[in-house]
């Protein structure tokens, strides 16, 4: 590829995914709703477009829909094609897909059904699930651009483990779903596809860089997603968007044959994890996966069995009301105060949780991410000569310095002493969970979104993280800007709160994030539940 | 520290060291073996300068020992004051210490002692064991040089995290053993404390890097010590004096404030695991430190308890014969082949391990260490002016280029996708371990180690590994050098056996490595029990 020719590729590409849409599941142009609509979530159902079974079929979670096709009382082709429909009718409202293979799919779906009708088992705990998946898992035959015009044209040749894990539990795969360039913005808009908005509101981001599924999901065009995350990708899109999500410890879920933006790159790592509708479903991905002995599969996957625990009846959680180097924007912090009033209501142990190792957290990141001074993202975009996004000026020429191996080195030994810090804090505190916002914003305009500190952090910690809805949403009416007397903590802050806008997120759902320690997002998960509990 | 005197920092360490040992732990002149007496493992019992039950005591393994200082039949004082001597006699003839801290020792012993008297429990399961530790564990106080003129002189302030586990089960600690340059040679020789040599046969190498154990273990001056292995680092060392070690996969044992010779260099971790003389105390140190729940104190370990395993009824090894790189010498062949034929006498099926693989992991390996052009360790050498050890000359000025971050990224790549297809091969061939040479050595003459193959290429795995001594031992009559009729393998596999002196290492144990998959360190310990059952 010699020709600096990215308009053009990135033009081809966007004609080619709209064509993979087979004519029955485009939307009739006369029911399209007006570009100036925000919401679009009730296309589906008020269109007319949809038929009821199809509209039964997709308002289904995985684990509602799993026993009636493993039952054989829905088959896998009548489920697929109700979620390639709502999956294309999503893109075509908020441009959430990058690759399609609807006729995969179908084909996938009829073996699964003659397979049941054949032997009346199941192949799997998934059995004939459509399962939408990330741009940079890999599929034989589809491209994994991850927002690069160089990468257009280059199909995947083997599929990445966990899609084949997934496939061997009975999963289908019919669409992967739209990131930012290299999956290094917050938000999900890229030189090739464009932007992708939030399905609540289109003038709002559905976060990054999980950006595509979150959309997909909270259209209801997919009962169960698969993202990744290495400084929030996976919390904050769910946030964004009102889901949930699990970023699991490194080793839990198999990562190899996935493209990375930054391949190679280890001080911080890539994790894959779930996006779903219920934490349930959070729940049901995870024991599939780890049942599947991955580390069969992925040599850096660790043999641990997804293990039943046992709460103390009484939870210990930290509470921390803002990272010290942006405070949440009031609805977060009106979600965070009524999830502590219930806890503590229910017999819980609230502490504080001091936010002073919160910015260092966040600057070694930084550093990991640009410790090749940008180049292997540049090398991407020179290859076409694709221009590098403003949100990512971080990574442009000249911004950040090459470290060098032995630099490198270094920062590996600070990471060292970082987890050890927050880890001994962790003891000491006695606590099961640190409960605090998953980013300042319930969701935000598109291109406003500015701080992955509440969830960068984690990163480098490695820890296991839940992003959930909290079943509250956004009222301007109570969520008030913050006044004259407030004090911003930095900069950064000042610019968040002045940009908090109550109309445009009015009504909007406000996730939280529960913390656990590595490697315990079992315990994550239960403890999650207890904090569902209080809050319903 | 600018002046460059390394020599003038060397001779006052080495004086210190000396003089750090009581008169009464002198061995006196007269019962000096002569500078040319090879072996010298018999001065204890032969010299009538240690006492009968000195001798019992140090003639006893950890799991001898241990019941008997938990009923309180021996007092800790006892026991240590009686390896205090042992170790002490050991550095005269071997040179295999660092670091002393015998006053240290006594108290702590004493106060174990008085623990027990008092509350009638011992404090853990190593209650009042002596355990002695490779030079790069930092115990408050001492020096950790690795060898360095550098960091003579520069006391550590904390104490690394497994010496915490291992003190809060009971551990005595007394002395700290000699380890290479950087602990990056094969054998065991610094600019600081000079070489050590194995008690064996003191015109061999104990090995390298964990070689001042090895030879203190062999001496019987420790019964369990403690050391690190990069690339062979305690396999190596255990294979040249017929003693016990398992290289743990990285997590399992806490790394966490241990002194490394290239600070932060991860893409091959280093992990930490014991020596010992019986197998039995290899699981005794295992259980012992993951009981303890290390993960609770180092960030890195895995939150994976010490698990029972039940191995098949008949186990499928895979023998690699050779790596393709350099043919092992006679008498390790020797010992492979009996081993072989012993277990298939037994009923356990035997399969062929290629080794095609073998040369590029090796590759990896080198790629690794020298990822920052030497620099790491060339900083420290300049600080006081100290000349590169001519093995070292891969880190010389010039020999090897600084990677930078992006390149060390593809490096990681690499890694990945070796570490992939060794395990599909593992899995597709369907064995439970590999049974292979530990070095091509029996032992060496000191200087003339030359190829870490054997182990190097599965610190790339991270493969647990357990060296251990066949039983067999160096018979010159047998074990002649290859005739005219060999074909070397390489130009290092001709050296190799142009070198091999069947009188110097007549009468040397022969140790063989048993190679399970990465953290499955319990069930190497299962089969190595079945394989030592078979030789046996």
């Amino acid at each position: 590829m010699t020709a600096k020719n990215w308009e053009a590729i990135a033009a081809k590409k966007r004609e080619d995914l709209s064509s993979s849409i087979p004519e029955e599941w485009r939307i009739p142009s006369d029911l399209l709703p007006p570009a100036d609509q925000d919401d679009v979530t009730g296309f589906p159902e008020r269109s007319g477009w949809f038929t009821p079974e199809e509209l039964t079929i997709t308002g289904q979670t995985a684990a509602e829909l799993l026993p009636r096709l493993a039952s054989g009382e829905l088959t896998s082709e009548t489920v697929t094609r109700a979620f390639c429909k709502r999956a294309a009718a999503a893109h075509q409202l908020v441009n959430c897909l990058s690759e399609t293979c609807f006729a995969r799919a179908l084909a996938t779906a009829k073996e699964l059904d003659a397979h049941l009708s054949r032997t009346g088992e199941p192949v799997g705990p998934l059995h004939g699930l459509p399962v939408s998946l990330k741009d940079n898992f890999n599929l034989a035959g589809l491209d994994s651009t991850v927002g690069f015009a160089s990468h257009v044209g280059d199909p995947a040749l083997r599929e990445s483990v966990l899609a084949d894990v997934l496939r061997g539990a009975g999963a289908v795969f019919y669409v992967k779903t739209s990131v930012p360039t290299a999956m290094m913005i917050a938000e999900t808009v890229n030189n090739v596809t464009g932007r992708t908005v939030s399905p609540r509101n289109r003038r709002l981001t559905s976060g990054g860089s999980s950006g595509g599924e979150s959309a997909l999901l909270a259209f209801r065009g997919s009962p169960l997603g698969v993202g990744t995350d290495i400084g929030g990708s996976l919390r904050i899109p769910a946030a964004c968007t009102g889901i949930f999500t699990l970023r699991p410890s490194f080793g839990r879920f198999p990562t190899l044959r996935c493209r990375s933006g930054m391949p190679g790159q280890e001080a911080v790592q890539s994790v894959n994890g779930p996006l779903a509708r219920t934490l349930a479903d959070l729940a049901l991905f995870s024991s599939t996966v780890v049942g599947a002995r991955p580390w069969r599969l992925d040599p850096r996957c660790l043999p641990i069995p997804w293990r039943a625990v046992s709460l103390p009846p009484k939870l210990r959680v930290a509470v921390m009301w803002d990272d010290g180097v942006a405070l949440p924007t009031p609805p977060v912090t009106r979600a965070l105060r009524q999830a502590v009033a219930k806890l503590e209501a229910a017999g819980h142990e609230v502490a504080a949780w001091s936010s002073a190792d919160q910015a260092a957290g966040l600057a070694l990141l930084g550093r990991m991410f640009v410790a090749d001074g940008g180049r292997a993202i540049r090398r991407e975009l020179d290859r076409t000569g694709e221009p590098l996004h403003p949100e990512m000026h971080m990574y442009g020429e000249g911004a950040a310095r090459e470290l060098g191996a032995y630099e490198y080195w270094q920062l590996h030994l600070d990471r060292q002493e970082y987890q050890k810090r927050y880890l001994d804090r962790w003891l000491e505190a006695g606590i099961d969970a640190i409960l605090c916002p998953t980013t300042p914003y319930s969701s935000v305009e598109n291109g406003k979104f500015k701080h992955v500190g509440y969830t960068g952090v984690y990163n480098v910690l490695d820890y296991a993280c839940i992003s959930f809805p909290t079943g509250i949403t956004v009222d301007k009416s109570l969520d008030v800007a913050l006044g004259d007397s407030y004090k911003p903590l930095s900069d950064l802050d000042k610019e968040i709160q002045s940009e908090y806008n109550p109309e445009a997120v009015h009504g909007m759902p406000i996730n939280l994030q529960l913390v656990a320690q590595r490697l315990e997002e079992e315990k994550c998960v239960e403890m999650c539940k207890v904090v569902l509990d209080v809050l319903s």
